[in-house]
């Protein structure tokens, strides 16, 4: 894929920093399951840290991570709580009723959130015919757009002390999600016993996603991860590029947020269109356009032609996401481009 | 458990009838591992003709027909769609994530039904992030008390037909439904590819229920059955009970759903009840006393003392089931009970 | 099937006894789910007794009681040391890998019993890249006919020990194995954690076997029942015939055994025939027959139409199987007809 | 970790060549979910040619390689024949009673053979007592320094076609196979229906292994993958270095075989220590010196303070591993400090 197009489709499409490859270029690397690559291990404290937690795991994706948090934490047979559209129940390939076994009890949400009276109720009791609830799962930034404030994060942090559940944070975009609340990564994680945030994405590395806990719980975590066939060797190169994540990329996300918001209001102004306003937090911009059912696929070729990727409509909307590579010029060139093949 | 209580608790804990303690006396069983059992084997063949299928299945228990019939139609990963409050869901232990291995894509129900646009965009397109739907689980009559009409048995097997899925029927009180339907059972299984209907609760049978499909099913679960701990020996004992509850005890439900809707009028006349009207097709009766919560566990014991057997609130509500044990005189002393109870 | 057969397939065809059959009739019952169950409480209780353990519960199958010790004692992706020619890895459907999840390390045996040094080192030390071990299953009698001793059971519960191990037994004829040992059942299961023994097979109950265990072994394995759909209702008319069959019928086992030497001492008197001497402890006789694998299938024929049930041979050899249903004079019977057989 | 240690702990720990590192740092990436990532897609399909299979696919390790290709070829319950000793047994965690849910029959191997009448007496006939044989795994060239010959690959793959099963090559080291046998890779892989070998270990590549098998099998196997959190994104600069490591590195493996055999020479000169002859067929060197147990701690730290890495003693032998980044002279600085450390 070279470079000249412009890609709406999702932050993971990002092409990894000048500084990235120079990075892994020079990276020091050893083999990792015998403990020995310098520069994961370099990532994984400073992770850790990050996220205010005692230890950190690299892991090969998302998913792995998120996988072999309900994998660690959860016995099988266990009641795993969280929203009926999060990635875990939505774009997981049902890997939780294979790997950590346990059954799923999604509830709705709204902005990312779900109700907290409904939570409690779901919680199970002590009961010959009930699962054991373990873990209650939160996504932020939910992959709908929204972040999820503090105050809910306290909230549910209670909810799950009181009945001795523990608390996985899903936090892929877990760093637009700070930079949305203007706050420390840690300001969120605090109110979680695991999180699991990605390099890749919006911080631009090429590889990888970070699992966070306590030693305890990333020494099991470790294991798990072998068997899950996560082991790497000389994984210090994508670790290299993973440090340049977290330490610069995470503090320009702001800039995608704003070129969601100008991508948001410039699209507003055309006739037809509607932005969902209250899920534009991060870097993400889902509108509806008049008729989008029908013209969608014209649409996807029409802007492929022009240089343009984006994704077909998803119940009847459509998703832009800004990123690192998409300057607001690049944003002009996409709206007057949107412009034209309306006027056609 | 001597006789002499009145037990409101369940269905589930009526004795058997004097007729079946004398057929079970005089059963002939043979080792049904090898097929060598004739009161099972008539069982099979009279189930499966009952509810009008190629071929049936002996099996421990309800959820023993359930998760079979999960585990035969579905390879793990895949995911099910069913009501959030059914047996499955929510009585089952979490089996479904251990047996099976699939996950259960639970939706909101009304009067035992969920929304059919609903489940219609639940039901996965082929995306790499997405596992496959394969069945839709109708309970009926559902645990709530309601019965769910042909119409909307018909609506879920065209759903399912289009999108070549398997349609199971948790019909633990199958013929309660076909009773207060008015049809025969089998007008209300032409809908599905597999139904488990139980021999105990309504019926009366000690122990058992029927799993019931297609031969090719059937043969397939027999399998799955024995790697269950399901492969009993000389079960024509269970069967020969078994064979009484279908031919004989399924013609009286009837009764019991007549003593039910006694049993809610004469509830509905004490100040401070209100029975749930919208869930009385059966023979539950689910109602609600002023300040339940804070009584519920005096009441229970001023029953119990009162050689009277009832499950203590839940979710706010008191569920009082009829049953072949249950007659006229004896809710008139419930009846009676009760009143003493609100008055002191 | 009608008596007039002679059974030698399988201690499983046992029918019951005149006495289990009445004592079935007047079996008090009551819903077990509910703890309700007087026949099956005391049941379980005299069971857990007899081998000297705190608690027993009753459980469809051997197989059934089997997978959940495995998966009561064992969390997924351990390993368990077993015989590999025993039931549950020969004939369980390969359970153990859907159920418990665990992986068998299955040992090479003689007359029942593994290699204590092979065992010693096949049992895990901390690796990243090994599960942990966590259990080792001893099958005794062993279904080969041969019975362990106290002091292989007392060696295998040493290294059990020492490596912080579980032991189960399959005892699905526990009390064959203590007949021939002349010891009360106890004096085998001291050596473990938690057994397993039949109420069927040779004790001519119809349906369900025990496991038995720790006070808070049972209790996990309790709920563990009901997710795999174990939990029956009126099933005290089946515990009634399993208390018959351990107050009595265990006293009369060394009949069958004596009469599997008496049939054994005649084959042996045939030409052509040779019994496997080494493993006579119990009710089995494996013996070849010269040619064998070519006069089978004529053989089973032969008999069936003389009456007689066998199966055919298996790896070269035809195992006769005694119970309280074969007499001497049956055994007469048999080897007449088999020497008319041969001499045709 | 640098440069200066002598690692002859295992060829896992190879450091990538200075090509690789150049080729990384350009390497033309995309995000491989959407198929974009042009290098791995280069590799995928030269992958595929080089073992004559239709098509191959990038996943994180071997250990995930070999999980997804028992996940890809099996269903839950089923067996999966190979050696007691082979690496799915024995170094991966157990993974295969979690993932794909299988039941292992490992087999006694001698030089990485299981015998071939004992393959076929395990292949199970259909009987309700027993799973379904699916697949046979070989391991070639096995983790003991064995190679298994194109005789014995074939005897194999006749057996299989025989019994409607498949054959998976674990090729961790498939190309030291082939190197040892003088053959290409494919005259070994023709005999599989399904082949995951590493680009690490003695090619160098930092991370990632490559499953190849039927353009059905790896489309199936791609999901699967993602259900498994191997969906990488900018995989390509991890192909980039498997590409050098298939297309170079392949090429010298003899120069590790041969330096093995002069450290195989040079060792069995020094009185006490014998070189197991018989499994020297690629980079690894087994060998005993006398009283190692005693004295295994003791050396290994010796070793470290004269800058050679190894591991302790296992099962009384060691183990020395020869890769790229040992030479001659490095052998010779290992016999030296070998003979200064037991003239002390």
């Amino acid at each position: 894929m070279s470079k000249r197009f412009i890609d709406l489709r999702s932050d993971t499409v990002t092409q990894p920093t000048e500084a990235m490859r120079k990075a892994m270029f020079k990276a020091m690397v050893g083999d990792d399951v015998y403990g020995d690559d310098p520069t994961i291990n370099e990532l994984e404290k400073y992770a850790a840290e990050l996220v205010g937690m005692e230890a950190a795991l690299f892991v090969p994706s998302g998913t792995f991570g998120n996988q072999l948090a309900l994998f660690t934490h959860c016995r099988r047979g266990e009641e795993v709580i969280l929203g009926e559209d999060c990635h875990i129940v939505a774009h997981e390939v049902g890997a939780a009723a294979v790997i950590a076994g346990v059954q799923l009890r999604a509830l709705p949400t709204e902005r990312g959130r779900m109700n907290l009276e409904k939570i409690r109720s779901t919680i199970r009791t002590e009961d010959i015919h009930f699962p054991e609830t373990s873990l209650i799962c939160v996504e932020n930034a939910y992959s709908n757009g929204a972040v999820v404030d503090l105050d809910y994060m306290r909230a549910i942090s209670n909810i799950a002390k009181e009945a001795n559940l523990k608390v996985h944070i899903d936090g892929a975009r877990l760093f637009n999600a700070a930079s949305f609340l203007k706050v420390e990564a840690k300001e969120i994680t605090k109110y979680c016993d695991s999180v699991m945030f990605c390099l890749s994405k919006g911080l631009c590395a090429p590889v990888g996603s970070m699992l966070a806990g306590s030693q305890e719980f990333i020494d099991k975590a470790r294991k798990k991860r072998k068997l899950m066939g996560g082991g790497l060797r000389q994984a210090g190169f994508l670790a290299a590029a993973g440090l340049i994540a977290l330490k610069d990329m995470t503090k320009r996300l702001s800039e995608d947020h704003g070129n969601a918001v100008y991508l948001a209001d410039e699209l507003d102004k055309i006739e037809g269109i509607k932005v969902d306003r209250d899920n534009l937090d991060i870097n993400m911009v889902f509108f509806t356009i008049d008729n989008i059912e029908d013209i969608s696929d014209k649409l996807v070729k029409y802007f492929n032609d022009s240089d343009i990727k984006i994704n077909g409509q998803e119940g009847g909307k459509l998703r832009f996401v800004t990123h690192y590579w998409i300057s607001k010029e690049d944003i002009d060139y996409v709206i007057n481009t949107l412009k034209n093949f309306l006027n056609n």
